[in-house]
């Protein structure tokens, strides 16, 4: 038995990606692990923050450095229940996160479509996670606005 | 005579990258400008905020969507001293900027390279201006440190 795999710590991003659409936000969750720990989460906040940048991964590196109290995030994997962004992609380059694991694919606006070498070369990509629970959320909050 | 041109903008990026290389920070240093006013300054805060999605950009479009009260930059220009990154190319993004001027490029770590789509299609860019006085602030730093 392995309890905290892969899928234990994206269903805590789709807990936080969840929390997202009960504020009105994007629902896009995020973690980020560190020796099977869970030391920071987040959830899109663009409407509450009023700030185009408050992305889930953003600021999930951004509380991940303060626990942590190190610049970078070199031994950390994070979860995310979409594929990043452009600029969430290059804030994951420069917090040299080892190991990236995301659900949903976002082909309008993901970093593989406009900036496929974003992370580190060495650093491990995983997609599809979760996939139907992570893209079902974003459908459900976009049908609704729609 | 036109005292508010580009290079009077980007001697005001300039003055904050020179406030950041005194504090030990990467030089760079930008302004948010919308009907002439500067509405936002901002240079790279890395070190002193332990956070590596701190730079100048990041920090001056979250303080200028902060002043204006709206998420989006649409009417405004961001003038910064060095190419952005992907990180900031993509929050540049999000953020609606309509007009984008840099003084120095970054051939190793400049969105060019990476994400060369990153800004809204009809974005207006500008670079060179300052270009030398920019890229100098930068030289200066690296080999101060080598």
């Amino acid at each position: 038995m392995k309890p905290f795999d892969d899928e234990y710590f994206m269903k805590q991003a789709l807990a936080e990606a969840r929390i997202a659409a009960e504020e009105g936000e994007v629902p896009v969750g995020a973690v980020i692990v560190c020796n099977n720990q869970i030391i920071a989460r987040a959830h899109n906040q663009t409407e509450r923050l009023n700030d185009p940048t408050a992305h889930a991964e953003m600021l999930a590196i951004t509380a991940a450095v303060g626990v942590l109290g190190a610049k970078y995030l070199t031994e950390c994997s994070l979860y995310v229940t979409v594929e990043p962004c452009i600029m969430c992609a290059g804030a994951i380059g420069w917090s040299q996160l080892n190991k990236i694991i995301y659900g949903a694919s976002d082909e309008k606006r993901g970093y593989k479509k406009y900036a496929p070498d974003a992370f580190h070369p060495k650093a491990i990509v995983k997609s599809g996670v979760l996939e139907v629970d992570c893209a079902a959320e974003m459908k459900a909050f976009f049908k609704q606005r729609r």
